[in-house]
């Protein structure tokens, strides 16, 4: 950490601050004090150190980060891959892994019969809302335990593991018998969700939010490991900008960027991205050729009776044509 | 709301699709058919209708909304302004109200000398955080339960009522003698937890989060008063834009626009949005002039130990003088 | 255009402003009368009205495009994808265009070295800066007119087609050997620029503006084809958001997106969008996965001496296993 | 400047690179070498050093400005306000300026009348659009040289000076008349326009783009001012944000930020900063409060018949109003 002093600091001050430094965080504090401004190096591991109070003292101009400030997802200290082996599937060990399925859980009818087309396609997960977050309290809220159980059916039905949506603290007993935890984007710092999850030993995939940086990201997933659990799975599904002809902006740079920086594994949602079905493929096969590890489609057997994101969810034949292209695009590019 | 068809729409589609919203959503459906396109224009409560289900639908090219899409925080239906009593303060009948106090509780000799201090430059709420969402997992957390003692026996010592952030439906139960509960910008579309104090008979002062729209902030304001708690306060705090020099971008026109399309008080909160204590100033001016009903204000007697966010903190002393400011001001706009 | 009017129109206000309308623009005026608002429905061609007028007005409560704004870069109106040949190569026919070179031209060396490497690993134009845009005054602004004759010699040496920016319609002239002039992103809404370089019969490579929607970037290539010229590509590289670690965000998404609404041909930037030399890489792939009929890569043969941008540019040795990469992938998802 | 090595770098390339920067720059150049990572501080006149080239060498993690890049813009060098007088008007000075008029000048009836009516109101200048940035080219596009010679009409008839914008270094020669010459937000980084009206002696009205930074921004005017004109007005005119509601967002930090960082005047343009006519009351207050040097404000006399830029445009009579609501509110902050 790079600690930039302002002009007229005093050694008084420089010497006070500097103790406190050396105490507070058990860090060595190295002066450089050059004519105009003096710098301050700190050495050892400043992971720890709150960067806004020590922005507060007086004397500091400004503060610059050498090394990042998570340590349990940082590839520097990790540096192989992550892989995350759930039932058959091994996510993040260079295969390409496809989680399909409805936005919500609405019968289960509707989710056997989904799970059932996406597995003849090449899926390796069923996805389905049980809780559902909507910007509108009138919208439908899920079918919450109900969806749970019926996901649970499907599995039963097809041998496909699930991932849903967990959206409180207080329904953490239900999700026991669910494969993979998903914390959605608006959640992505509800931090003492993120610290319960860390405390299971069950896989959870992490969404980056609407507003949140790479970094922020990378953050929530360190709340989740620093707790206990380093099965994260990162997922990013775009971010708010100003075009509005998609609903997000898919940041497909954020995939190499989180591969540099972490060790886990990447997914990539292209239904929520862009919110509009025919995007969905071009996306996809951006993402696999970016470096994605899979991808979490929503598909849907009657898109236009959906009871919520109708619009940018893709049919089963519509998905098994992509996943046709995708498993040619990932033979191309990683074979 | 007005639906525009495709071009190429069947009289059969047209009728099937016309014929199952008025049977969903108990609207009247009007055709206007065009040379090139087919519009639908739809009458009565429409604020229940999922957009995006309409959107789904294969006939449809795009869906305008005529009427807002929240109707209990709406000004077209309580024209009235919300007045929001607590203790002696009245938020939102014209007065100016200042909650003012620390990032963080430390001790309760910090947080009743804070409390003395700004209740005597004027301030009619004392802040302070228990549970704080802090992005690393590695820095102060928060006293937790021993902050919000702290806190009531500050507003023991002054009188002051307190305002403080919950950051999970499982804390609820602790925050029965908080006088105004805080939902924080992280969790400003935590659902489950917006749906939770809406059973409460308490204020609720709701921060934007810093990628919502002003409507979505209004979305979030409904599920709480849609669960029966209509004592809301909507807080501007500052949203995620490209420029970096300040923390975060302070939408000041936020503030009438909240103000023309709700009837709910609002506050906006300087220090968030800046991030540096020389702004609180010139933007506290600002947010009074543009018609803010009240401040949330960090203040801290020693901001260079605080233990977060001491960088946009406030001495009492400028508090005092900046208190001044704001009356003087408010006299000569309001008056 | 859908045109909602505000509760309260009188039916004298309705006449007179339908009247109006319809004398204005020659459009036909459809109105629309239902229990709670009026709507009226313009038929005809609207893509000449202007739009800010009509919400002017002060019985207007919101107005709908139905119709997009620009004509002659409308797919709707040319259903054929538009192949703009230069030379040999032909942009936008479904072959692979690379387009290399370096950020600035330096010297004669440096350029023709440069355009021999690319072209032998596959590239079919070269770019190079004579004019450079630079944020700061004090840094280097480019060769200037000794940059566009070095650019014609490595022509000569190479047979490369080449790009170079144009900065101001003082210059034009200069660029009257050209093969394809570039508008950059800092001047997409340069209109006096636009209005002129449309007078040409040359293709103009057109930068989408850091901060400019889809629509407003296919609103300057109108600019440019309704003043005459229709040879235009777009260039898709990068949009600014408030995520930090890359420059600029590459919106992946544009590219399918000006694939439906334009016949325009698309080109990407990755050099640009990331600012960073080791995801050109990721980003290249990506691209073209999405759909992308070319890309313009900064390609320098000594990076670290480059005089501006050498931290996104890779070296011929780079660039040349990058092109590898790029025709395999090309077959597959082309093939 | 402090530049951080990357890990493994060899004394021999650092020294290299060492060198290279003293000899290039002329700084001096100070090594820390800690035992993780090497950081170099560098002395001297650093804003002329190309921060991209550096970062470029293979060997750098990453560079951090201590100083800013801009010098003749930066209160550092000139701690006093720039006071700029025009006829009777200083702007700077602590006194309001309002610039008042049209969107674009339509007849020389109309632009009289509206200088009249904003004189008697208090006016200090009158503004119009001559040649006009539309971002459709089937829109009205200004009068162009007529409209110059209207507002020299308005001049004369009401004496007050006139502000308008140019669009093209070609059109310098009919600008020598004009008062104030105003860069449009999309020209802000048109670095051959810059150049060009710095050769001028004739106050420049600066708007800050659409998504520039507020160092980009002072890098703009250190353009004109490196060139000889130091008359430089910023005006802030709102961001592009994620928000819809209006139409850009008003950054009202950026006044005092501005005015913390540079010695130039500072204005607020609250009609395009909202694109609403009713929010420019609560702008304006809002500007003033937070420190603006004084508005541009866009008035017509008949709103919905104006040929650009209606529904943000006020009458007259609002505009009185609202001047006198201003002079009182300057009073109580200034006073």
């Amino acid at each position: 950490m790079i600690i930039v002093l302002k002009n007229g600091t005093t050694p008084e001050q420089l010497r006070e601050f500097s103790d406190r430094l050396s105490s507070q965080y058990q860090v060595q504090v190295n002066v450089w004090r050059g004519t105009q401004s003096t710098v301050l190096g700190l050495l050892g591991d400043t992971h720890t150190i709150d960067i806004e109070s020590v922005e507060a003292n007086e004397i500091v101009e400004s503060v610059k980060r050498v090394q990042e400030p998570y340590k349990k997802a940082n590839r520097a200290f990790h540096p192989n891959d992550t892989v995350i082996p759930v039932g058959d599937a091994k996510i993040g060990d260079g295969s390409l892994q496809l989680i399909a399925g409805p936005c919500s859980v609405e019968s289960e009818e509707q989710i056997v019969e989904i799970a059932r087309r996406v597995k003849a396609s090449g899926a390796t997960f069923l996805r389905g809302g049980a809780f559902k977050p909507r910007t509108s309290p009138y919208a439908f809220q899920g079918l919450r335990e109900e969806g749970l159980r019926l996901l649970l059916e499907a599995k039963r039905a097809t041998g496909l593991p699930i991932v849903t949506e967990i959206m409180s603290v207080s329904h953490i007993d239900l999700f026991r018998d669910v494969d993979v935890i998903q914390i959605g984007a608006r959640n992505m710092q509800n931090f003492e969700l993120l610290k319960e999850v860390g405390k299971l030993d069950k896989p959870i995939l992490l969404k980056r939010g609407l507003a949140n940086t790479i970094e922020e990201t990378l953050m929530s997933a360190e709340y989740i490991m620093s707790s206990g659990n380093e099965k994260v799975i990162l997922c990013e599904r775009g971010i708010r900008t100003f075009e509005t002809y998609t609903r997000n902006t898919l940041d497909i740079s954020a995939i190499p960027v989180f591969k540099k920086l972490s060790h886990l594994p990447v997914i990539v949602d292209p239904s929520h991205a862009s919110g509009i079905a025919w995007m969905v493929e071009p996306l996809s096969m951006a993402a696999l050729a970016a470096g994605a590890d899979g991808l979490i489609i929503e598909v849907h057997n009657d898109p236009q009776h959906a009871r919520s994101d109708g619009a940018q969810s893709i049919t089963p034949a519509r998905f098994d044509a992509l996943a046709r292209k995708l498993f040619t695009l990932h033979r191309a590019v990683r074979g």
